[in-house]
């Protein structure tokens, strides 16, 4: 059983954002990405938090991530907006980009924020949910690299290719997915492996191409599906589309080509998408909804996506962080080797 | 074994149009409905074909669409147009409002037509992909009644809600999914049964909310579940959001407590979205997206979607039309009983 450091969310924040600048960050890019990993795990979001400090000091440390990146974002047409990362991580462009986008979603109704030079290493519900808290619905998908193989076939070319959708609930927490398209993450993979268990028929195949449900030969050599068949399939190509060939950024496997295998996140673009149900539907819309998912609510058995994070947000007590991560964040900082 | 009539399109559509104006379509939309159903047919899309007449027939039949609907468009910005369908069938409604969609998204690089007051019987591929042939992608959904369960429930809510996605390929067909977010047709379900074979696990539930794979315990009073498991559920909760709530139009569960039952398309919203790769990516889009699209096909097993319709669409020999429902359409037409 690993052991657990009891942490505050000032204390992980401060711990990221040492180890960010001790490693070539700026203030402003320290300052957005420690936020992004505080609320992940404030959210309960382990795979998104701290755990992935290791990866944004390896983009850092081997120069392919800006550190000081200063965005720039253009209004294209009264509904476009790009934002060019200047080759830094996601958080600290989206601060750029979401306050326009919403501006523009809010006066005519749709607006498009095309992210291009970004390093996504983060969950997308952050940019859903920061909309959905200006009252927008938000749709957001990126790509990353190969790890998923196309319906049909045995070879890995789509990425895990998440997307989040939020529609807001004004005075309460949005409706948030955010999934990966991926039948499942490595990780989950190789932990059922671990434990012995077998996985759903569909999550992936092994070294030779067949079928299976033993995640050790998926493990080993094999490959990851796309969730749901040949329908997940047509979503994680949709996905591809919209983060790469719409916005004129990379594929994941152009983004795999590109890398230098740091092990921090590749360049890449996101697409996010903003809709107003006051511009679109009129007075009303919240009332509207809100039906709607009163009738999903009474549904024994049903709940609505978002909800376990939200509640986990409400946890006032310090988060319990694996104390070898702390460690192995700490060995990772500079000099001080202690958040300052 | 059923007997089939060849038909060439020509006679399709005259037996569509016949039928739909001796039941109350004006020639605008008995051309609209009769040109979408032809599609269908010419596609091999059996299930959006002339097999949608009779429930066309007592739509028009019961007065619940106007058969001589006269929508009316309206840019309420630079990026949102309304399509009131005047409670006609989708496919009139859709000449209306796909140029303007068009020429908005190829504008401003992003447009949203909020289609209302339509009763929609047809495939979206229809719409999508009249947006790709304009070099524009495109996103297409629609709720329905009442017909899957949300994931972790046992009851109905969710409509088989539908989505379709199109790229567009300049100089070849486009790349579109088209795919309903149930599991499988309750029709597939049904042919399953009669002919002994099981269903995949996760199908849907019997009549006590116990999962199974025994498709006439489905049938018998049980209840489709959405593909992929929970994020397939929450893709379809996401339709519901953008074809009703978004539009201020009607859910599924509403939908059904507002229809008279007659077997046609009950009332309802579309949310449409058109995309220009060539405003937001840029020159170069196409050879772009063809290397990606070179990635797929190249992988054995691996194929676009969309391309098995194309092929259809190539077919110029007559159509095998199953002989009984030529009957029964003859039958509902009006005293002419023949097409004219």
């Amino acid at each position: 059983m690993p052991d657990f450091a009891p942490m505050t969310l000032e204390q992980i924040h401060a711990l990221a954002h040492a180890c960010l600048t001790d490693n070539g960050c700026d203030q402003h890019n320290a300052e957005a990405v420690a936020t992004t990993v505080t609320h992940a795990e404030r959210d309960g979001s382990l795979s998104h938090g701290l755990f992935r400090i290791p990866g944004y000091v390896a983009a850092l440390r081997s120069g392919k991530v800006n550190g000081a990146a200063t965005p720039r974002a253009e209004s294209l047409s009264e509904s476009l907006i790009r934002v060019d990362g200047d080759n830094g991580f996601a958080p600290n462009a989206l601060r750029y980009g979401i306050p326009l986008l919403a501006d523009a979603a809010a006066q005519t109704g749709v607006a498009v924020l095309a992210m291009v030079r970004i390093h996504h290493f983060a969950a997308l519900w952050h940019e859903t949910e920061a909309l959905a808290e200006r009252g927008l619905a938000a749709l957001a998908c990126t790509a990353y690299m190969p790890a998923v193989a196309p319906a049909g076939a045995d070879t890995a070319l789509f990425g895990t290719n998440p997307i989040s959708f939020a529609w807001p609930r004004p005075g309460d927490t949005p409706v948030v997915y955010d999934m990966a398209t991926a039948s499942m993450a490595m990780g989950e993979v190789q932990i059922a492996a671990r434990d012995g268990r077998s996985v759903p028929a569909g999550t992936g195949l092994a070294k030779d191409g067949a079928p299976t449900t033993d995640p050790a030969k998926i493990a080993d050599g094999g490959v990851l599906l796309p969730f749901g068949g040949h329908k997940g399939s047509a979503i994680s190509l949709m996905i591809e589309l919209l983060a790469a060939a719409l916005l004129g950024e990379r594929f994941s496997f152009e983004a795999r080509e590109a890398d230098n295998r740091d092990g921090g996140p590749p360049r890449g673009g996101e697409f996010l998408l903003a809709l107003s149900p006051q511009r679109i539907a009129g007075p009303g819309w919240e009332q509207h909804a809100a039906e709607f998912f009163a009738r999903i609510t009474e549904l024994p058995g049903a709940r609505l996506p978002g909800q376990r994070r939200h509640t986990n947000r409400n946890d006032s007590t310090p988060r319990k962080v694996n104390a070898a991560l702390v460690a192995k964040i700490r060995n990772l900082c500079g000099q001080s080797n202690q958040p300052k």
